[in-house]
């Protein structure tokens, strides 16, 4: 039985089941127009912890505790996780899988990280080589500031194409789809496309959104290209974080391609945050899509409002070394196809 | 058909075939008692580019085009690349899979990427998913001194428990097993086993392979229950690069267990170097284990020599950051099955 699809794509013809999902934001996407979505909204980014980097840890742990608790699992009877972050060697990924005692795959794929993980996850399950499996990614605005960019300390500002590093943490937990008491019933993952890396020249990494359009724009082409499909067969096509800027060059891009996403597309960066304070472009950071899914987008399939989306995040493969010594920036973008059943 | 087998282990049933491997090194590997086995040794490993970075990604690069042309294939007959080194958000695999144009699940597991790009690899095939893979990982002793610990230029001494990371890529193209001029046709996955971050409190820098032993010892004791097995059902069980510091811990704690590998462990960082100039404690990084199995246990297992191998490649966690703010570094490390047949 042949699960590979077209060129980059694949089928998970067994329907692996999304049997809960969990988020945990900081008060700026609280306060955002998704903030009632979110399951937890943090008063304190720093969670009383000795450092930044502590509060990211603890706030990856208790989404994945969450989300077992609404499935009515423990973290022992999960068979694997598929977690990644933006941290040099995925410290919180690491960490977390240790405090949490979770066999671990741990996962680089900048802000794509949550598809990456779907995807493999996805395939754990269909192919019965392990489940429940817990997918999860996780960023923190003032880590990831502080390692790509400035000190917090520095106060600097930022360029009108700059997107705000969500903090933040989405968990889904994908399994067979009978379990004693799944927190979702109707939701499920019925295939992934791999992302390629596309890499159109951008340098400047107060600009990921450019640096990520054309990594977006070439794995829709291809999953519709692969599944022969159109728009029309999603109700909502879904970019990580692409943000104001990005956005629209993905649509210029898609155009080119004759491919209109026209009333489809969403846009994770885009809805995160509130109008005022304007955070310029818009939100980014592998969190940012993560906690759109778990949070805003989960529902509306379990409830059937929307049937079938394709989830697409977006990373800028951005790295301070790289760009020091004058190296672009590439971009890629997995996709994950969530359908209501 | 379930494919799970008992806690954290998995049946590759349909028995992929390694199709192909190809290994660069540097000089001193090149001058260790391994030198023979390898492809390709430099004589300046930085390679005429203009960084060491440089120089890593063209090694990786050559290494996946050398293992293509091994099994008659091109780079873009590839479907899937698992990939993942040493660097911050893994530079060397973003930059290489542009590059080469083939789609990319980017990994991190330190030094134990290797067995997880194979564990994923494995599946990917298995499931059909995607065919043909190819799995790398790589590492250079320059950008991984000046990322970790010290710049060369500092002329720093190096404690006894030290290890010398190998200057190398290993890959192992994985896939059906009919292709057209296949370079390898006696080596199969059979199998694979996730591992675990296990942390005994670890707190130094240059004494890795204490810091990855008892993960060793904990994937080798769950694999063997898992699959009934006991050593004996393998000719060789290698880990990656505990070094010799870390292999006389990892048969302590596995006799605390009542396991005995007596006269089976093989360990890649104690094989790789020459006896003189002593490189301390061995080999280490993800390039260490990945070009041993491709250079010297590949040809064992298609000549038949050898039978059936666990290969365990062993991670140390380690960020100069978390370091800095007083965590301990846990280790990790994934088995894979590999089989004459």
């Amino acid at each position: 039985m042949q699960n590979k699809v077209g060129e980059r794509s694949m089928s998970f013809l067994s329907r692996p089941g999304v049997l809960a999902g969990a988020s945990i934001v900081s008060a700026a996407e609280g306060q955002g127009p998704l903030g009632k979505c979110f399951d937890v909204v943090l008063g304190d980014d720093k969670l009383g912890a000795a450092s930044f980097e502590q509060a990211e840890l603890m706030m990856f742990e208790n989404t994945v505790r969450l989300a077992c608790s609404k499935a009515g699992l423990a973290p022992g009877d999960i068979g694997c996780l598929l977690a990644g972050d933006l941290l040099n060697q995925i410290i919180t990924a690491n960490y977390g899988a240790r405090n949490l005692g979770i066999p671990l795959l741990g996962l680089y794929g900048a802000c794509s990280t949550m598809a990456e993980s779907l995807l493999i996850g996805g395939m754990l399950v269909d192919g019965r080589y392990a489940s429940p499996v817990a997918c999860i990614s996780c960023s923190h605005f003032s880590t990831a500031e502080r390692q790509y960019r400035f000190p917090l300390e520095m106060g600097t500002t930022d360029a009108p194409t700059a997107q705000r590093t969500v903090t933040g943490a989405g968990c889904l937990l994908v399994g067979d789809r009978l379990p004693e008491r799944p927190a979702l019933r109707h939701c499920v993952i019925t295939g992934a496309t791999i992302g390629k890396v596309v890499d159109l020249g951008i340098t400047d990494a107060a600009n990921m959104g450019a640096a990520m359009a054309p990594a977006a724009c070439d794995t829709i082409v291809t999953h519709l290209s692969d599944l022969n499909r159109t728009p029309e067969d999603y109700d909502w096509i879904i970019t990580g974080d692409l943000g104001e800027f990005g956005a629209r060059m993905l649509h210029s891009l898609l155009a080119e391609q004759g491919v209109d996403l026209a009333g489809r597309h969403l846009d994770c960066g885009n809805l995160i945050y509130p109008a005022e304070p304007k955070y310029n472009c818009g939100g980014s950071g592998c969190g940012c899509s993560a906690v759109t899914l778990a949070g805003h987008i989960l529902p509306k399939l379990e409830s059937g409002e929307v049937k079938r989306v394709l989830f697409l995040a977006t990373g800028a493969l951005m790295s301070p070394t790289s760009s020091l010594q004058g190296e672009s920036i590439p971009g890629i973008a997995h996709g994950v196809v969530l359908e209501h059943v």
